[in-house]
């Protein structure tokens, strides 16, 4: 995708129960079909219109789609980006929430930021996505695209857990900690960074991984190549052990469980706004230069 | 209790599915038995002696006991200190497992070290414990004591959750983290540093107040004083959040709990092996000064 | 010092080369004259008076008043702690800089402060300062008090020092690291902070001994009691080592010399605005709870 | 350089006042010479021989050589590390010392590797160096090349100082700190890790940017693509600031200095232990695991 590219159907993507898209979703859908694009939209647009039957499944809409207007926060961000990323088709993030780090337009951006991406005066910023696949017994059980990092961690009532982390079939070493985060560039800024994880640039192709409280106090972040293949297991007492994915979908893992963990082949392509660099928003963010 | 104090009933704690029990426990309570000291013992102590059936409850044992003697790890030990506390007597910790920090004598440290306590040749280490009191809809429905730490965590699934903490009823702040440690100087060397807290040595009167995983990357560890009266309140989003105490009691909390910390009345008195030292344990521990 | 004691003699202590003190500083003093007080000041204050010659060194100042009014930022209510708690007197500090975190009041609330202090209506802050005293060849030959920390560090060309701590004559642990920093309450939220070391409430008797980028990774800050005896001496190479005293004042080390560190005979007095709590002025200049 | 090439001359540096050199050098020369090699070497070498004329500058001995064998500790690979670069020679590195991270052949595997490495069978990890650019005044006044980091920090007795860090162009932050640190992967398990940065495999094509002891707590270590550039210029007071180069060159800034850094344009070849992996070094230095 290069910048210039225009598009004839949008997918729309809402944030579940917020309010104001009452007012913003109407005139949008208007606006478009002024313009000639046909549009799709998921069962939370649709909850918005008069016509509530016309909301889709969100990877229906993604299919049908050549790129997603997101009117979301973190959550429905993350949630659209494993449906854009393998389809290749790319985002329009308008932020409706307390989004976090991702570069993202405000609403009253909207109709500008639409003006550009179809005359085709847009740039996009590319994320690597990871790929995360548990092992049971041998056989893949679960294959999951994640956008900001995949987590394994101790249940609620689990004292420490041990885990065992390998790079391309290398082992590096034991953790005893409450858990373990992978994270991309885009999730440095994220969980990993809560967890003493390094700010990563988007551009350094590269996973951070984030020891969550760790026992040995030199267990330090880990910075390794987004071309490694990470492999982590469980070691010693294994009740109560799960796998999260970008904060949102849990899976509670077994003792002899491997999750393994690469480089997803396609990227996420973010529409920007053209004039907000990635450090001026970090510095929003972290008030930095202000104290 | 001063040093000097002698001892008539002993009650024996002992580590669950410890192997070397067996060899251990028998001729122990033979040497007691010969120096006229009366014994009582729980459970998984009466487990290796022939007649099974005079294990007593733990409680009941304390109840009849001048001094306890504990084999055990850890987990032996707080929950030993939960019982000796309120009664008033000491223990004799004899570490059978991973013991973290607690000064404690060694398998082979066992007979010497009984000869010195009960020949009144022994000092004693105080230690501060925590009572914490779970308050809801207006009733206090649980009361707890702990020697290392209560902490309010999130569940395996859970996204970070909101607390709000007040000293001595004036509002200190609010956090979103993963959870927040209250430690006591004995528990600050336990799981209160792995999440990035301080060694507070224990003749300092103070709690730390951690948080786990902070968003706000300026809520740093917190040391007050310990005749401060500590509460803690869930704020926003309240699903599966966890009260646990030193790393074994897991209790569910609700949106309007509130938890209470302050100084418990009583201290656990720790009986010391005499030339091992606060520091000589840290360092040991620590590795310091090796690399 | 109980609260409701006035004051018959005031000494004033300004903050070198702040433009407005011009207009602050000749009101005041006839404000105070007004109400029958007797003035003492210092050289700075004087600056901005027609008669110069009636500035006084501050020792003086401090020698002659029952009170010090610190029209200044953080460096010069450094200064004035070390001159008014050896006489006794307290402090009515008014913030006329980039004020860390000591409790004070703004130019704007200066008469109001002074109305309710001369009113006998205020209340005071006790804040444990810090004795160092410097041995060498088996001389004392430097002794000096501080409020916020002591530290020893390296030159700016030097590689790492090491150093050897020792906490009431027991040996504690050898330290290759940038420097050490010894830290009261009060200046546990300056540069102990910074290097990763706890907030610590006033209110907890106790030193904060934090490392500077300690080559161990498992050098943590430790909380000791405020009764402690700390002697630190150098170990390994000594070239390019000093001792800085509440960040202004600077001693080069020698390879033998001992530096011991202990709470101060007397406490430092702060009257403070009566609406301000610690954890108040914690929140605003850590812009807790706001990201 | 690709694995296979042999050397016919080769230079060999020495670590200055190792009583062991004396041991280990002349059989050294002595096993070379009979293969047929042709030596040259430092005036620190040639210090443990008969004819002590023989020892050339390290920069003649370097421009003469195939191959740099240097038996040194972290300090005096460094300053190899520099010679060997630019002239596109590789490093065979025997530890003489408390060799911090790089990988490196023990005095032990000196004769083996030699055979090994005249012998074609050897492999070579490639590591990023940086180029560091000073401009005063509009002109360059000094150029060098470091393996480990560039570090601008303060004087012993300054405060903290004001730093500004634009990458490409493009102003990133403010820092208020005791100085900050650039470093490439190799350099990430040095100073920087002590100052808290991550630990960066040196795949990785990044440098690390860590503050030291920041004023503002939301400054965290961030990780950049390697092919950035970096340039820091000094903000506010400016006494008493200086730029080091991997921990051995000083050099006093002026305020209107800008410091320029970059990938060098040449990496250091580095010849290494077969059988030693980055981890298994890693793991050792840090005492993974064993806590």
């Amino acid at each position: 995708m290069h910048p210039g590219k225009s598009f004839q159907t949008i997918g729309v993507l809402s944030r579940p129960r917020r309010s104001n898209l009452a007012v913003v979703v109407p005139p949008l859908l208007k606006w478009l079909e002024t313009r000639g694009i046909q549009t799709f939209y998921d069962e939370e647009t649709a909850s918005c219109l008069p016509d509530v039957s016309k909301g889709l499944t969100r990877p229906l809409v993604a299919d049908s789609s050549q790129l997603l207007l997101v009117l979301g926060g973190d959550g429905t961000m993350l949630a659209a980006a494993r449906l854009a990323s393998p389809r290749g088709i790319p985002i329009l993030p308008i932020n409706m929430g307390s989004l976090g780090f991702l570069t993202s337009f405000t609403v009253e951006e909207l109709y500008p930021a639409l003006e550009d991406t179809l005359g085709g005066r847009y740039s996009i910023s590319e994320r690597v996505m990871i790929d995360v696949e548990l092992e049971r017994a041998g056989k893949i059980v679960d294959n999951q695209r994640v956008l900001n990092e995949a987590v394994i961690n101790k249940g609620a009532l689990a004292r420490m857990i041990g885990l065992e982390l390998a790079i391309d079939a290398e082992f590096v070493c034991r953790y005893r900690a409450d858990g373990l985060i992978v994270a991309t560039p885009t999730g440095s800024t994220a969980y990993s960074l809560s967890a003493g994880g390094p700010i990563v640039h988007p551009a350094v192709e590269s996973f951070t991984i984030t020891p969550i409280c760790p026992h040995t106090l030199s267990d330090r972040p880990v910075v390794v190549r987004d071309s490694s293949c990470i492999e982590i297991r469980l070691s010693g007492s294994t009740e109560s052990v799960f796998l999260t994915l970008d904060g949102q979908k849990g899976i509670p893992l077994q003792a002899t469980d491997r999750v393994r963990i690469s480089r997803a082949k396609e990227l996420l392509k973010l529409i920007q706004p053209p004039k907000k660099s990635y450090f001026e928003i970090l510095r929003n963010k972290l008030k930095w230069g202000e104290a």
